[in-house]
């Protein structure tokens, strides 16, 4: 007789349990129990059936119960609950939550792959028919049904991380008109402030009322209310403010949970009962970088984890490398990513860490479909270790944060970085690639070559009448301009040297900072002691500045902003 | 006073020495010299001018010599062309080639970036004005202002590497009849036999007239004459067989020349004279993987090689990395791009590899926007170090060939490759990515779980009635299939493994190597013993077979292609 391998939920992780131990043993018994009426669908690609790209909801369904069975003689249990696990006994009861009929199933191994659920606050009015959640099909099918039948207009997305924003812009192309509610001061909490301020622009712009630092405290009929007293019109709510790990099966089953919330497993997802493991979104994860335990609910970790837990089973052994928490989304027009840890991480993680950020042409700039993309890099001081990476814009910003992950992976610093051979032609990059570009700047940084400051300091250095010197063409200059910037042109700058002091800092920017490179390169040279870059260049405060200027309605400290 | 330092050449990689050099050193004499009219070109972006997606062929320029004087104090003399060295005396001859006056100039150091010039074979009619060669902007322009007024249709393109292709596809754009010669039986080299059939049909589905296998003998005025006596009409010819590096400059001041034919340098880029350095094209180059001396025509690793010039010579350290040979193309609808070593590469430095062929989807394939992508990743035996990969799709390809090229240069293994975390969205790829899903399949391979036969051998199989199974459902069976193979689909597998032979080898395959994997898992569960997965399925058998069916006029080994 075969191992008898029993598994709660039946998506991401579940699914890829029950596969991989299929292919490991023909002889295994494999059942997967889920509470909803399906399993193995997409939640990842949910958002996209509220603009109709994808168009059948069906379709989100990648496989069903009886494929499952014909196709890998797997036993797929919808509309099963597990309620308890006994130990002990080895079994677990189930409900079927159509019938309200409970029976026992035995179990060699039990593997928990219950994901995350989304967190709905107790306030006034959220039990409305009109306010949603985005988990499942069912869900989705709701929420779209619901705005397409009652022909809802208004509509209100709480929260600014992936699923709010890829709810927001799906509806938004279906022709809603959306408000953005985030309670903190930026959407996206992976990207750090002066690169998240691109995606606010992209959102402002693309017509979603972006509402930022306020939270909801009540839903009404057709608006809610904000901690500010704002009032929202809304007659459909979607609330995407977070997701909580499903916890409670493993809490009365008395396994360890961690302080992050999640279920404490080990080297090879053995929760503290050495027969059941537990993957996915409901556990706790190692952070290859800061080292500490966190919780991640991303499919492609859940994958990894599933397939270990499996072949552990089986006793094939496994490297655990932890995770580093790579993801991306398009918001609009622009791409965004991101790898490893952003500034404020580095900053809670005790990590001392400086950073890049550049701004160059992602595709040789003659070509027609070449794009600017902002690219941030940190890395650790003194080592070089490459510590994470952000990346935004119409391009192809996936391909750039997918090398960093692979260097964090592999251990790399800016020194290997610099020497990556990565595939040029003009129809995919530039000779020099992004990621070669920010490796170099941050060698000069490292060696000290380069000192800067970040956009977010530039006001500052406008109010107390800093020494700016803008080293653009006149005509850019006078295109638009940081107040009280000195315009030198790059092409005019060793001729004046005499109009820079020698006694006071002196800050240098161009449009994307390559330009400034140079200038502040020449400078050091001929004996200039406090040369400082403004990482981020005119672009960077223009982006910067717009979003901030916009919502604290504060006086502009450029002249005009420049976004090209 | 600043050093002096003279430059030959003044395209990417004496370009790129002369503005690190200013970036060092604000006293320096920097004066670069460039034979012909223009310097600092996009080499690789001069085929696009031929369909007009760089109009202008001004905007190839991308500095003048007013430019680099006025931005960093670098003089750019352009046709001028040097000499002769003078190594005693550490000088050069210069000619002005418009006044052909010459003079001297003296050096500290010298630094050698002359590039390689296309090779034009001594054949009857080649000095023809309707003979062309595609190295700048002058080359560009003539043949495009040729093409243009003259209302040529019929192009010859001869030679199947990057120019020549490129050449070809940007000319077709332009409404051009082209035939494209290739005396190999491939096109692009860096391709294994396997995957470049993708191009090939792709080529010929385009309307290319592709010549395999026959090299051209005469140019006549409408027409060419192939070794094979057939004829090609063509009222232009565009030489594209390869490239030569330009050594004469080097040879006669007796400075040493390597085997491959490029100038010798050391781990600096010094050549055996250490006031003189030389990069780019013209140099011999130490290949990462195979450890063999190697010439490279890549812009990527010619600025690398200036950079680490220019530092060595202000006694920054450097660290030589050697080359891996990523590089990219667009023809037509596909993108392929490759890195590291093929298999012809492995098997002449007798390295011990087997290889993977998948064809995943590039995205979540609810996606609208989701694609196949052929993708091909080598690596050692027994110790799993990536060798090199190969991919061709009509999504985002060259993403996952830097990856690849990330783990090389950092000396990963397909265990590492594994568990690589990249970036996920249904908009960007898929949760296990393509890279994952191959090192998968590459430790099933090491660890001896699965065994493989290459498209390529399956006509063989066919031929002698091997025991082939298409585990496909029933309908695309139906729709098209490898003559003499059974049909029993993955679902109706388990109760139909009385059909399967136990005293023979059986060869498995469905559509795209995901279902068969499984089959060939399960059969290898039951205690089958010689059980082979046929690696690239039905799809990549139809490839293989395709052009060569079409070539060959042989008969079919399918009843008919499936290349979806």
């Amino acid at each position: 007789m075969g191992k008898r391998i029993l598994i709660v939920g039946g998506v991401a992780g579940g699914a890829s349990v029950a596969a991989r131990v299929r292919r490991l043993d023909e002889e295994a018994e494999i059942i997967m129990f889920e509470k909803g009426p399906h399993v193995s669908f997409s939640n990842c690609a949910l958002p996209y059936h509220l603009s109709g790209e994808i168009e059948d909801s069906n379709k989100l369904i990648l496989m069903n119960p009886a494929k499952f069975d014909k196709r890998y003689h797997i036993e797929a249990r919808t509309n099963s609950e597990v309620m308890t696990i006994n130990r002990t006994k080895k079994t677990i009861t189930v409900k079927n939550v159509q019938t309200e009929e409970t029976y026992e199933e035995g179990y060699d191994y039990l593997v928990l792959s219950p994901g995350a659920s989304p967190i709905v606050p107790p306030l006034k009015g959220v039990d409305s028919q009109h306010v949603f959640t985005v988990r499942n099909v069912v869900d989705i099918d709701k929420l779209n049904q619901f705005v397409q039948q009652q022909h809802i207009k208004n509509i209100a997305v709480i929260g600014g991380g992936f699923i709010g924003l890829e709810v927001a812009e799906n509806l938004a192309y279906a022709g809603k008109n959306i408000s953005l509610v985030e309670a903190q001061n930026q959407v996206m909490a992976p990207f750090d402030s002066d690169m998240v301020q691109i995606l606010h622009k992209e959102l402002i712009d693309k017509g979603i009322n972006l509402v930022l630092n306020d939270g909801i405290t009540q839903v009404e009929e057709s608006q809610i209310v904000l901690a500010s007293g704002t009032k929202v019109a809304a007659d459909a709510v979607v609330m995407a403010i977070g997701v909580r790990p499903e916890t409670n099966l493993a809490k009365e089953a008395d396994l360890a949970i961690g302080k992050t919330g999640g279920i404490k497993v080990d080297h090879n997802y053995r929760t503290t009962d050495p027969a059941i493991y537990a993957v996915g979104d409901a556990i706790e994860v190692h952070h290859k970088i800061t080292g500490a335990k966190t919780r991640l609910a991303l499919a492609g970790p859940a994958q990894r984890q599933a397939r270990a837990a499996a072949d552990h089973m089986y006793h094939i052994p496994h490297r655990n490398t932890g995770v580093i928490g790579s993801s991306g989304i398009k918001i609009f027009d622009l791409n965004a990513a991101s790898t490893g840890i952003n500034e404020k991480q580095a900053k809670a993680a005790n990590i001392d860490y400086d950073f890049v950020y550049i701004i160059p042409t992602d595709k040789v700039g003659i070509m027609p479909e070449s794009n600017v993309v902002h690219f941030k890099l940190l890395f650790e001081i003194p080592t070089g270790r490459i510590l994470g990476a952000q990346a935004i814009g119409k391009g192809n910003v996936d391909k750039r944060i997918d090398v960093i992950a692979t260097m964090i992976m592999m251990n790399g610093t800016v020194e290997d970085l610099k020497e990556l051979e990565l595939v040029y032609s003009p129809i995919f990059g530039t000779a020099k690639d992004v990621v070669n570009q920010a490796a170099l700047v941050a060698l000069n940084i490292l060696n000290g070559a380069i000192k800067q400051v970040k956009v977010s300091e530039v006001r500052e250095l406008v109010e107390s009448n800093a020494f700016i010197i803008d080293v653009r063409e006149k005509k850019e200059y006078e295109a638009g301009h940081v107040k009280n910037a000195k315009n030198i042109p790059l092409s005019e700058f060793r001729e004046r040297l005499d109009e820079i002091p020698t006694d006071q800092p002196v800050y240098v920017h161009c449009r994307s900072g390559q330009r400034s490179y140079n200038a502040v390169a020449s400078l050091g040279n001929v004996g200039y002691e406090h040369v400082y870059n403004i990482s981020g260049s005119f672009l960077g405060i223009s982006l910067f500045e717009y979003v901030n200027d916009k919502k604290q309605a504060r006086e502009p400290i450029v002249t005009k902003y420049n976004f090209k």
